[in-house]
């Protein structure tokens, strides 16, 4: 199988580059998130370059999803006027097209948004991102993990990742200790990283944030999200180096992503 | 009044093998709180060594208080959905059983958490948690704070805690300069801890949330709860002593909460 | 245009008073505002000395804002509950009354909150926050800017944030690198601050919280919101010699903010 074996695609200066590129351009984030993670994800998103809006009343989403540069589109608590807002969203998306991230959190067990979200898988994301378990469940092959956590491996997880990209014509991500992308012909591995974003609630909502504001940057959506991971991994590591645990590694990630230059990140780069 | 005297039921042993048991089954702790914590609860969980779960949406709230190893209930802010779901939630919790925390945040003048508290005080709940103001109205005692501050003592409390404990069947826990703690017939008091963590939105709201995650570790829902507050208060005096300010204490509040080893715990608790 | 001069209605000590009365009554501000920055508001609050409250529970919202000592409404993501919060909450203040502020983050394209905002400035408001482009808005002299961000400069709003105090009695303040306070008569910069301001979410938004716990301190709204402009921009501007990135920045603003004394605040404002 091919598509198991490394890969690299990808060069370090075209990672910078798409580095350089949200930079210079502040694309506008539209999210539609979970209320958990909401503050730590415009943060995240103002550090890295990007123009978060968090806009999800349903009356307004739909209009601002054509507007903006990207949107992301998260499950991690969605109550019906999000769910209203977010259909809304997704349909302008599509017309616009802006393209636009799903993060389908916690999928599995939890029946509303496990049924809210395959309508939106069949419905064109530019990029499927998620924990093993999450996109399993999304393939139609696993059964979800344990609250939001995955119980599952990202290798038990790649033949579900390309599954699910040729159906659903998206860029899958799967997090891990190394992530996985692939858009079903093309599979990268992106290393590095710090296990301590798995101790800050968030830290992989706000990636599928900052693989929004990557898409804008080039027209290919495989480098823009094997260059948002890679972005966020280095700065993780970065983090890790002058933490004291999970409080100051938030904190020091924030000041981390703000830091790294397009020359750091080609520098740190570690795909497969 | 025996119940009012210095009580040492719990040995700093046992307070240690609550937190061991804690960081060695991750429990999954299943929070409908309110949006102002909801992120801050996340990180304090998380960085305790549980998995913090917020799951609140109507239709899901109900199966996952099913699965999960302990529920908190917190009114902080409850909206229309978010009533529905804790009603759920309680209900499930009470059928499995889960052991679920209530706390009644503000209840007093605030009309539609108070009545909404009323009805969960009488749903069996294993713990509930307030400030001194709280506990008393929840006791048919007082008339509530000042917004979400407390107006009374723990001092003042003291009888209305024993009193609440003995109506519903829960532990009650009123925090304040030291802790008070008690089912009815024991009561311990937790010294310790930081002023600073009144400064910290959520301080007192997080509290609840390790109340939760203590409760799977023994049969004991007075020691559990004791050993949450030991717990908490140890991890608030060490971060005192480095942070500058109450925004640097909530970040070094989580890094110690993330280091305090079950040795630790013992060698700090301070009851009566 | 003797309103673009510069003025210098306000000395030190009274910038200095208006923060010790603040931190002598602990003011208990109601703030309806958005989930991205409920919590960073709440703690902004805390450390400055104020005791937050957010209630924006329909059947709670209003029995509160008139007890409460000032409210914030902030029009960052306004769903229909909240809506229904607001009107019951301005409604309430309005016969106390209870001073009020309003912050009409997004204005313009967004259709849901500029209809909500027109009808809130005409309802009396002590004060209307936002940036350059908000403003013009709400004045019916611009088009609203890119998402949360403005695309107006504080000078080009001027006129605008005159016309619109005189047409609401409101005093109308507008956030840039310095910062422009009128009530229609009087106009005030204050300088200083800091850049990273804008690299945290909220940054704005807890301003808008700042300026109603001040509200209570004296009887002119002018004087309290231009303090609580320079108490903000000094806390900012302390936090930035000690920050390494928008992360610490964030945290130190916060321990600036509870470390500033009333004498620090005289010492070190800016105004013309």
């Amino acid at each position: 199988m091919d598509h198991m074996a490394p890969s690299t695609y990808f060069s370090p200066g075209e990672l910078a580059d798409a580095l350089g590129a949200l930079r210079a351009s502040t694309p506008l984030v539209h999210c539609l998130t979970n209320t958990v993670v909401t503050n730590f994800t415009a943060n995240v998103l103002l550090a890295a370059g990007a123009s978060p809006a968090m806009v999800d009343v349903p009356g307004e989403a739909g209009g601002f999803a054509e507007v903006a540069s990207a949107v992301l589109v998260n499950l991690g608590n969605p109550g019906a006027e999000q769910r209203a807002a977010i259909t809304a969203a997704v349909a302008a998306a599509s017309t616009a097209p802006t393209p636009w991230v799903l993060d389908p959190v916690a999928v599995g067990s939890l029946t509303v948004r496990t049924e809210f979200a395959f309508g939106l898988r069949d419905a064109r994301p530019t990029v499927i991102r998620g924990n093993p378990s999450e996109i399993m469940v999304l393939a139609g092959t696993g059964a979800g993990g344990r609250g939001v956590e995955a119980t599952d491996s990202v290798h038990a997880a790649a033949e579900a990742a390309i599954s699910l990209s040729l159906r659903s014509a998206a860029v899958v991500a799967v997090s891990g200790p190394a992530d996985l992308i692939t858009d079903g012909r093309r599979t990268v591995h992106v290393h590095g990283g710090s296990e301590l974003l798995t101790k800050v609630t968030g830290g992989g909502c706000a990636l599928g944030a900052i693989c929004a504001a990557f898409l804008p940057t080039t027209s290919d959506p495989l480098l823009t999200t094997v260059a948002a991971h890679a972005f966020y991994s280095a700065a993780a590591e970065r983090a890790a180096t002058t933490s004291r645990g999970p409080g100051s590694f938030a904190m020091d990630f924030i000041d981390a992503l703000h830091a790294l230059s397009p020359a750091d990140l080609a520098a740190t780069a570690v795909l497969s």
